[in-house]
């Protein structure tokens, strides 16, 4: 690195929102970039992914991981280009993915950072379809979902980063597949251009008839992105021997408190239903199998993918606002800086 | 059968109960034993189990078994004596099993009729330990929850029918048990007499803190008997990849509507916790290894039980709305004839 860049600058979380994220929750703080220290890599963002668990770590309480505190960098994972290395295991240009956070620099222990492997597909995929998200839908769907050729498979936030590759992975395992999603343009996207067999509209349409309508026998696996309404339309038209993957809840993320709905936990026995929670980094050991296969499913054109890309590392606060109410239309990501 | 006995008496479903069952909800008929046919038996009731699932077929709607219909008469097991045989299977004097509902007398086609080996336990017992609740505690436990030594187990309803046994099975199996029951005379029996670790009187303490208290690293394992408020606090303290079974809702049978509660689904994705409803019919193939396991570990003294038995068939509905209260301290029979 030429000692010419010396100031980075990161997104702060000011203070825990309560229900929405508002701007003020957020600040942008300036800081000189720290010296890049043995064994540490020098590393510039181009890709900042967005996801709505970061509006977990916002929260307090206890949680899968620590939760921010105020002033904290907010959390979050970047494809990046190696610019200064102090390691043999990165050269300058090389590309990386690490959970540096809202930053546009990070200097960070090698081992810290991971090289994305770019013959699997465009960099960008690395923080989507073939980062967080894509793993999640894989390993959500096929280890805790256990989906069957001839089973209805339904996906909520259907075409965004992990519906919609949760879809698509249930065609290629020969599910019947509806989407729900919160647009006529959403529903349409899933099913005529990712191929799902159906889709609902939530916000137009009553889910739970729709659901009776499009399955003749219940619905076999539910892959949770959301909870709350969509999840209790899909609790009344369980198949027996159900499954149900809690991968998200984002419907409930904003909500003050703990929001009430049905106790409907009876349903699973009607149905000797399965509710299951589960994390990605469970999975850790076979993240790059998985990768793999999703990026030979995309080489096949049997999985297809969209991106929601922000430019300007200072939109990423109202652009995660924005995911949380379901503006994005695909994967969204923040375009920090570019490659050249 | 000399033809001395004639007349049959049977409790039918007058009109559906809204909210708790009252007296006029039940309708105490008499007629006519039919005359046996070939292949039949005729069966005289000593024992009449009453249990809180028999609310669920009260009521209208899809469920697991069909509703029953005004002037249908009430379902249920009932263990009996052989008074009168047209098949070579059965002879007068046997006791059997059956599911012939809330009758004093029952003429059915043999193949209904299961024997019961008295050398396992008292009579009473095929309808209690050793019958349909001995067998959901045993499968609910065991194939759901897969308990291990060291985990720490609640359950609900822990005098119960269900709830005793579930409890001692996990003492067998290591586990470190905590009873939730409705009166200190319960809490101290469960820990007393059944040698459980603890017990939350759920009506006078709070239960999420007192867990919070008992267990250091949170509850493994939930078997639900009861939903509502207690299973909230167990999703409140649930530890990594916990198990929770759905055994029964009973605090939700009486409900009218679908009463609400908090959504709390994210409390399985942090845990990556598992809830899966069940049926002790699902491990029909099964039934008669579990009873057989179940009754040694009652002659080694491992696997205690009480009943709360009722005498005179005319007290059924009256027994069964308290049972739905809660009433009850222990298996809840009532006692029909008596043998000799």
């Amino acid at each position: 690195m030429k000692n010419t860049i010396k100031m980075n600058r990161a997104w702060t979380m000011a203070s825990r929102p309560v229900g929405e994220p508002k701007p003020d929750n957020f600040k942008l703080v300036e800081f000189e970039i720290p010296t890049v220290q043995h064994g540490e890599v020098l590393l510039r963002t181009l890709f900042l992914s967005l996801d709505p668990y970061m509006r977990g770590r916002m929260r307090s309480g206890p949680s899968y991981a620590t939760p921010l505190e105020p002033g904290d960098i907010m959390q979050g994972e970047v494809v990046a280009r190696v610019e200064y290395s102090k390691t043999k295991r990165f050269s300058v240009g090389d590309i990386v993915r690490s959970s540096i956070g809202w930053q546009e620099w990070g200097v960070i222990p090698a081992h810290l950072a991971k090289p994305v492997d770019l013959s699997l597909g465009p960099i960008s995929t690395a923080v989507g379809i073939l980062g967080m998200p894509g793993l999640t839908a894989y390993f959500g769907l096929l280890e805790i979902c256990h989906p069957k050729a001839g089973d209805t498979l339904v996906v909520s936030a259907a075409s965004g980063a992990v519906g919609a590759i949760v879809g698509q992975i249930g065609k290629i395992n020969g599910c019947f597949v509806i989407g729900v999603a919160g647009s006529n343009d959403k529903c349409r996207y899933v099913t005529d251009e990712l191929g799902f067999d159906a889709a609902i509209n939530y916000k137009t349409e009553d889910v739970s008839s729709r659901f009776k309508e499009l399955t003749s026998s219940g619905i076999d696996v539910y892959f949770d992105n959301v909870g709350g309404p969509v999840l209790d339309a899909v609790m009344e038209n369980l198949a027996d021997s159900s499954r149900i993957a809690i991968c998200g809840q984002v419907s409930q993320y904003n909500a003050v408190g703990i929001a009430q709905g049905p106790r409907n936990m009876g349903a699973l026995l009607i149905a000797r239903a399965t509710v299951q929670g589960f994390l990605v980094y469970d999975f850790e050991r076979r993240h790059e199998i998985a990768r793999r296969r999703l990026a030979g499913w995309m080489r096949d054109g049997r999985l297809k993918y969209k991106e929601d890309i922000v430019d300007g590392f200072e939109h990423a606060p109202t652009a995660f606002a924005g995911l949380l109410r379901g503006d994005n239309f695909g994967k969204l990501i923040v375009r920090v800086s570019e490659l050249d």
